[in-house]
């Protein structure tokens, strides 16, 4: 066996946890050498579980140890920059959440780092990983619709979180919508060129006061000619409903499904299967398998398919919808 | 117009009334001139409601009467040889329900006779004109699954008849099977050279005084080298659930579907859709699809795709499993 | 048996010619007396099809005859104003395709005739009589997922029509959209207060010069606080799609489905099932069970539960998502 | 983190393969310190991959070796009887792989060597640790079905596995069978008194040699009066086709899927979906799961709920069928 690449994950709440867990013990070539979250406590109660053998409160710690090769950032998306900028400067690679940073002159800041640094930086966009769309992308370059001229997206979350969460999300089009522009971005293989947007309060009516809506759509045409529509939703009171469709030239993708366990009940009431419940259960090999190809990254020497750029790219657009939402009148990019 | 197909039709019970209605109204090229049932009360209602002139309590009238061409017979099995018969020969063409006689040798009696009279007589095996498994049949044909090897039939009930529908239906592999051993000679294209059957008494205790079962299955060996089971149920405790599949040597048809309304309703208690509840619902369009097959077979002076030939046919295979359910030992044919 | 409903047919073009076949053979309590087309031969043709006794290449001979109780219109849109105002003054009950008429002024013009003259007039929205969409009206009254928040429509066509048709269509979102503006008022029961609009030129260069696009979105605010999002398409590649969903507050239901025929082939290329080809596949038994309806009201007396009222209503909402697109701004109603 | 389960894996081929590396990386509390094959080198060569210090061509040493808690049989079914009985008679926990013993005779002997030695055996029915099937178990124990009262089992295999695999196999009743016996005990709670079989050569005319056939269906009664069919085929030109049906008396339960990838690709010939390919790919986290239970009741002290008893009574019904098969006559046990 090759040596492992050394990791440690900063910020362990319910996602680093999660990416804890999966270096761990489910990604090969990978080994979890320290948890760090400002909370020693909680840092010191995950190493035990996770059989690590050091934690620590103060991150810092960790970029300064050259015993270890690759960080994951899952700490607060305000901290992003200073973590990966901190993190590049003592040459380590990195994994980090998305979104990328809070903002674009950030997320312009942290790619001059990374350029300078020549450190790998792979971002948290895991739906790429996901069976369904990372085979969507096969059968796509493979010819199988034709040109792919429009994509549609439905993000569905069942209910809304708390208004705590909603006033410092950014709003529904880039909290909830930032998975759909990179994927529309991957498959359309293109660039958004103008976004437009529309949204209502439908139920929850506190959001009113942050200016966020729990029903939007965001309207993007790209360079290639193509478009796209990609709801957002907080209303989804039956489960995780993740959809996507990519029409082409010569047919159509569907992506995803409802269905949970491969179980239906027949009575007199009619057939019932279950719908999937939730994201963790809905993306969990997408989780392992977008940190099996970050570690693959690092130890084939080779540039992660989903890049800083990437995560600026996709901020630019969930930036623009969220103006165009505000404004009522369509943004250029 | 060509000059309609004079009907009349004899027996006037669920089925007959649906053959009524549907010569009356949705049958192009037939006209409905007379109804016939032993209670003379009953056919007068029911040629009001389908506006028919002529309705009347002695079936021998019709045989007699010159202007009629064709009768369609969905009076009691028991009299269904001497119906036949009559109709023949006095030139009437015939569409009698399944199954065609009581025993095989009223079968081949009337077989005789048909012969001799030149009359065209088609047996009501509506499955064949369902449009799923005339699909099927063109698929076949067409070769999407190659030679076709194994028919695999589910027909299942949602309860059981009363008792006194079960003491005279000649029991399960009789009663439900015939409409599956016609079809797998029709999606096989062969002939049974053996049959043997199990079942089982489940839930309607009943049913053991008269010999009979409420779930079994059939076993049948083909001259083609095929083979076929055939499961016949009364525990279906959700709905109407008919099935089938043919195993071909480059791959196989699924045939029907539980789904009743297109409609989908999600809940956090999951995704439920309507089961087909019964089988006028399931099998409508087929009723009026043989009925049109066999005027246009009037019309056009052709011979029916489903022939007293086949009804005899079926009748055998249903003699047989009955016999190798009773005797526990594969029958031969 | 009641007297029928004396029926003529005006306008023999596809939609024309259904419509009289229905009433001629499907519709119960209806009578076809004269088919009347300005191509008097092909009105000849047609009566000779469908036995029908009369036919005429002069419309107006329809409204002076006495015997003739309802017209369906089905002639060009740009005729409808004149065809329902001459048959209302004459005292001919009406149903008339879809759109009401070409413009609002118009459409405001024939109801006031309308209201004069106490004719009953019902507008050819067929899909609220398709057992899907029926259904979920049904299911939604019943309460099975609360209140309803949200409509979201897909009506995409497989492939575009002529440039000719495209030309005077009036648009993709007054042609193709409409139906949808209709279901979404009729399953959220509210009224639009705006209407945004998007949309691209995907592969259909051709359509630039119209100020057409092949692939839009428009997107609704309704009195009640719901919203919605309609997708229109000629881009469907592979079919004809239909689909619709209502959002409510306790779940949301999924109205239509693309399967064809109940057949699935399984071969190690995948299974695969048929995709409805067209609209008179998918919506044949709406056309028979509108025309039903609008007999029905006639024989009871009964106001139809789609009025004039309705078409203008509809015809408002596309006009404002056709100038939402040309002015990129939202339009209120 | 407690003391792991230290664990011998015994045969390296296919399925020793894949026990070694689930133990090696994917269960917790179990740590893989062994690997064993006869052929030294592979044995050597699995070590080195799965990052194992030991290996060995010696199978008896695993058994001396008193640091080893466990171990994994995954050798030939004919060296199964004397593997467990080295390893109870070492005090060594035991995971064995289905069948339990080549015949009822050696099962009964492995039985009582299990009773005296009071190590723990666990039997390889990965389906009952299937999501889908662990499921229907806990929805028929809620009494979503009421009572179960049939088991319908299919499984297909995508073509036969080559003449020298079937000439040893016990044939199609034995081999293939087995997993649908364990299931039909499993979820009808109940054990079978009787059992009938039929089957057919269709496609593999070799198979006659050794009295074997390539489509078989056996049929079960059972002690609460319950009753199942089960078949088994080597004609699945399409996939892995793994289903089960428990007919409840409110009720039926349908497990399986045959849907791979969650992807439709749409075009003008149909819409199309994966099809579940292989055995490993349908029960992948079966073989994880069951594991996972094995070193759980390991560390907890508790009987797996899979044993050698099920193990020998899965066999026995296997036995009895094989014997239907040939004598042609329903077996009692």
């Amino acid at each position: 066996m090759e040596k492992p690449i050394r990791c440690a994950v900063l910020g362990l709440g319910r996602l680093g946890y999660w990416h804890a867990e999966n270096v761990a013990s489910k990604v090969k070539g990978a080994k979890l050498v320290c948890v760090a979250d400002p909370q020693t406590d909680h840092a010191a109660k995950v190493a035990g579980e996770l059989g690590v053998d050091r934690y620590t409160g103060n991150l810092n710690e960790v970029f300064e140890d050259d015993s270890i090769d690759a960080v994951v950032i899952a700490s607060p998306t305000s901290t992003h920059a200073d973590m990966i900028t901190q993190a590049a400067r003592n040459g380590k690679h990195i994994f980090v959440e998305k979104p990328l940073t809070v903002d674009l002159q950030e997320a312009s800041d942290v790619l001059r780092v990374l350029e300078e640094t020549k450190v790998v930086c792979q971002v948290g966009f895991m739906r790429r990983f996901d069976p369904a769309y990372a085979e969507a992308k096969k059968r796509i370059a493979r010819g199988d619709i034709g040109k792919p001229i429009y994509y549609k997206g439905v993000s569905r979350d069942p209910g809304s979180p708390p208004a705590e969460f909603i006033k410092n999300s950014g709003g529904i089009f880039l909290d909830l919508g930032i998975h759909d522009y990179d994927l529309a971005r991957f498959l359309l293989e293109a660039e958004v060129t103008s976004v437009a947007a529309h949204g209502s309060v439908l139920v929850h009516g506190f959001m009113e006061e942050f200016g966020d809506v729990d029903q939007g759509i965001a309207y993007a045409t790209f360079d290639s000619g193509a478009a796209a529509d990609i709801e957002c939703s907080r209303n989804a009171y039956y489960g995780y409903d993740i959809r996507g469709e990519v029409i082409g030239t010569e047919g159509t993708l569907l992506i995803g499904s409802l269905r949970h366990r491969d179980i239906s009940v027949l009575t007199f009431k009619g057939s019932s299967q279950d719908i999937v419940p939730d994201f963790p259960t809905r993306f969990e090999s997408a989780y392992v398998l977008e940190m099996q190809h970050f570690i693959d990254c690092l130890l084939n020497g080779q540039k992660p398919s989903v890049t800083a750029e990437d995560g600026k790219k996709a901020l630019e657009i969930a930036v623009a919808a969220k103006k165009a939402f505000e404004t009522g009148s369509r943004v250029p990019l």
